[in-house]
């Protein structure tokens, strides 16, 4: 049976984890798809590296566009990462007839619409299922397994970096700048690690996730964001004392066809099943309307992880290519896109309040969240032995967040609170 | 556009879900499949019954003959569950080259190769992801998602029933006996519960899950299963005390392509994902030698999450039906199947005895564990006021299912060993 013919863009981490896959599994492969599948050519920075896997000499090149304009590849498989280059590589590829598979979540984030659009005009697939999650197959999932609902809620701890640091720092006490310094030594996170941190790239794995679940064109634009760089050990531990885990997650909701997303560091209930994913993992709970709640969890990066993704995408466009249907069944975005104002936006939210250690503060300020119609769940006002301020906590019920930034900004106007020390969003 | 139309076969709890789900998400349907998909004949028990959903009565007949045999029907639907009378409707449906999705763990166990084989022979397509899990997407998760993997261990929580009363046993310390009675009173558990609480159900759903899992044709009688029938309060306590819960887990485990499958109340690690579980939720927890650790968690019964996956297959039906690419996507299990022998599984054990109370009982019982090259993690001995003997408790390491076997059987021989009051297996 002739081969069917690979053409890999980048043979870093998660090209060397597919040639692996490729390699170890081909018996296991070529039964499913009826083929071989062959590494036909490979773009590589240098070509003169030593590598951990074996790989013919001859098939690699220093030139993407030599792979691209290879008449004999059929699929392209990109795990070189980018946006600038990688787009014009894509589209040519797709010009050219040629199936994409891709582990880029940002390309897809960015770009995501203009290469569907061309894929469905080329009659070609475009898979991507590893740049959510990693190894977790949670696209197929949302485009096939909830075909059947609406999608209501998407929660996602879909950063490893952020989830390590948070975990470390709730289990162990650790401060915020340790627990970087230990990540980027052990290489879970990057030098510059602004990306992860602030919550962007978890950030352009929500915009994906949400135009799947809502079937609305959701853009990296309407994700607000906010990282962890400001959370404290303090935070964690206020957070404890009332049942809450910190965690960085991205929240996508959907009503009435209005929708709202954002990626916020978030008190999450300690019975949540999201509280308990620890480390690295990722993991992506989702509410829908018929099926209730939902969560799926496993490794959110990693070589092997992700390069299982990659190939079952591949595995998907070659039974395509075998019954003649590549981009038949490209999933497009169908509904209006209706993105809920702040007025709309409701959840609950913790404060803590650094303020004069005086009479009539909290009268004050809890005046300020009734004139805004803030009602409170919980206040809890202490003495710090190492704060001449008083530290108060207060947990608030749903609150719209256009209210909220009227009572902060009132917040800011006000001699007797010396700081809005933290506030986070609350959930479960 | 020409509806597509669909023969319902059972209009019971998950029946009335479908029909709610594709009345009332028709227009999100048919804007992915690309046609209304119509209800246009079902058959039922009582055709005058009062019901909780609008449907025509000239749709209702109580002869399934009828759907079966209508020209028009393009799909099958069945949920009316058995194994006898509706084998024939299936097999004749197929016959007919109408494509099936089934909610039926009980055929596709006892029947699935059969079933597939005409559907194959027919070009059509059977699907039946509501089988295992109710709306958790798992079997599309092993087919495809991990298409490109070796699964290693799937490890599923697949009866609500059953983790209901071990979940109430646990938190509320309350006995079988009770909690029983508490879940046939709620409708979690039937009035015989002989199929969930033996462990029979979910032996059904392993014996699915193993085929896809292992792509090799596992049988309903290739699973070991024991029930939960015998756990005490005692049993859990003991358990927690050593940092574990008590699951009715199914365990499938798969090296060298050999593989053992089994069904049996199991002391799961505290911290491991599937320990958490609780309540009437499913979980399964897959682990493959690319992807590692995943787990995929929901609502394993009802009416709206079993209705999910039945209409999210009904989907997938529909969309091949329009790519003219039924049935040829159908996977069957392609490795040769190799049951591993008693010697070949190896676990961990979880043994409560009671023993006279007298001095070198110990030495003697763990003389027999030595001669068989079982070895013990841990081993406690206590008194029970409650009762005249001691009570020995031993976690062993890794032994293999014969020769725990053979320590059981000298065990019986034992005068000193008044009974072996609790055997389980010990995971995570």
């Amino acid at each position: 049976m002739k081969p069917v013919k690979v053409g890999l863009l980048g043979l870093g981490t998660v090209g060397t984890g597919v040639v692996r896959i490729l390699q170890g599994f081909q018996e296991d492969l070529s039964s499913q798809v009826g083929s071989p599948i062959e590494i036909s050519r490979v773009a590589v920075k240098n070509s003169e590296k030593t590598r951990s896997i074996d790989i013919a000499r001859e098939v690699l090149t220093t030139d993407p566009w030599e792979v691209i304009r290879d008449p004999e590849v059929d699929v392209i498989v990109e795990v070189m990462g980018g946006v600038g280059i990688t787009k014009d590589y894509i589209l040519e590829a797709l010009e050219r007839g040629k199936h994409i598979v891709t582990a880029n979540k940002d390309l897809m984030a960015l770009h995501g619409t203009e290469i569907l659009a061309k894929a469905q005009e080329k009659q070609c697939d475009v898979f991507y299922e590893a740049s959510v999650a990693g190894g977790i197959p949670i696209i197929r999932t949302l485009i096939e397994g909830f075909s059947s609902d609406r999608i209501v809620k998407i929660m996602g701890i879909v950063n490893g970096t952020t989830n390590y640091i948070l975990t470390k720092m709730s289990q162990e006490g650790a401060s915020y700048d340790d627990v970087l310094q230990e990540a980027q030594a052990l290489g879970y996170a990057e030098a510059d690690p602004t990306s992860d941190v602030e919550g962007l790239d978890a950030a352009r794995k929500m915009a994906i996730l949400g135009t799947l679940g809502f079937r609305t064109n959701v853009e990296l634009t309407d994700v607000s964001v906010s990282g962890i760089s400001g959370v404290t050990r303090q935070d964690i531990q206020f957070a404890k004392r009332l049942g809450y885990e910190i965690k960085l997650l991205g929240i996508a909701e959907c009503h009435n066809e209005e929708f709202s997303i954002s990626v916020q560091p978030t008190l999450i209930r300690a019975s949540h099943p999201l509280a308990s994913v620890s480390g690295v993992f990722n993991a992506v709970y989702v509410f829908g309307e018929a099926v209730g709640e939902t969560m799926f969890y496993g490794a959110g990066a990693g070589e092997m992880p992700t390069a299982t993704s990659v190939v079952a995408d591949l595995v998907a466009v070659i039974k395509n290519l075998k019954l003649g249907v590549n981009g038949l069944k490209q999933i497009v975005p169908y509904k209006q896109k209706k993105l809920k104002s702040d007025e709309q936006v409701f959840y609950k939210n913790f404060l803590l309040l650094h303020v004069d250690d005086k009479a009539g503060v909290l009268a004050r300020i809890t005046q300020v969240f009734a004139e805004y119609e803030v009602s409170l769940d919980s206040v809890l006002q202490q003495a710090n032995p190492a704060n001449p301020d008083a530290e108060i906590i207060i947990v608030t019920h749903n609150a719209s967040k256009a209210s909220m930034d009227k009572v902060l900004r009132r917040f800011e106007e006000m001699d007797v609170i010396r700081r809005v020390k933290s506030h986070y969003r609350v959930e479960g």
